[in-house]
């Protein structure tokens, strides 16, 4: 048993953490895979989303300082390993018709890990009683949740054309 | 450029067999997490997770068999590095009132890789043609987005429960 027992507190920093070094991550991978794409669409998604990852570690920054702690990233495995799958669909099915499904797919696990861990973080904020916290973390939350809506309809739309 | 190139069809099956192996890890990885709450409530969410897993496991392979190809898995990095996460604040977190609030976040992780994935299986299943494996992968994914809500009311209950 440690001499100080371990709280919901740092449970809440260590996840931080992780997600701070996860959006790094996502912020390095999205102008690759909006290179990837020959789709104008999803390219644009790609980009803007970009866009919206550096006000989403802005937000981060903000949680770091409302705890007094300084905003650091510690690895985080889940990112990295879904992150890497996205690198091998890109390279295997590059020049094929099939690559922009894949980069679809790849972006949608981001955003579903991100999606978890953000409403993760929003309600221990409302348990730890930081509500300007939670906030920020729901923004946020509602970002991921509309860009993942976005990639669901530009995969949808690729059936109805095939369709038509 | 290879000879052949490669199509969405190829990039289905890559998918299912890394979901195959998703679902092996996850059926390892649920009893540990039963076994490491003390919450009757959550041991039993995992419990019951554990056996619809084996009826995910067996719709998978019927959709190998409607492919014509063996059911096999091939390593999925994602789900490691999500899994291998779960596993650090198991660790870190043993015997601390935050451990439940850890392993309900980490099985959110889980399955919201998992509603990301089956959503896209489901989404090239109909784009291919194969209705039937649609309606097997979209019972799946109605499943996973149950249990997903399941233990957002549990992490919630922890609010209301400290509020009270």
């Amino acid at each position: 048993m440690a001499a100080q027992q371990k709280t919901l507190n740092d449970l809440f920093l260590e996840t931080l953490k992780d997600m701070y070094h996860a959006e790094k991550q996502i912020l390095k991978a999205l102008p690759k895979m909006a290179k990837a794409t020959e789709s104008d669409q999803l390219r644009q998604a790609f980009e803007q989303h970009r866009e919206e990852t550096e006000g989403q570690v802005e937000r981060l920054e903000q949680v770091f300082e409302m705890l007094g702690k300084a905003a650091r990233g510690k690895p985080c495995e889940a990112i990295q390993g879904i992150v890497e799958e996205g690198k091998e669909v890109m390279e295997d099915f590059k020049g094929t018709d099939a690559l922009d499904a894949g980069l679809i797919a790849a972006a949608q696990a981001v955003e579903h890990y991100e999606i978890s861990r953000y409403g993760t973080l929003r309600t221990w904020a409302t348990q730890l009683g930081m509500s300007d916290a939670a906030r920020l973390l729901e923004q946020t939350l509602q970002e991921e949740k509309k860009t993942d809506e976005l990639l669901t309809q530009l995969a949808e739309a690729a059936i109805n054309r095939q369709a038509a």
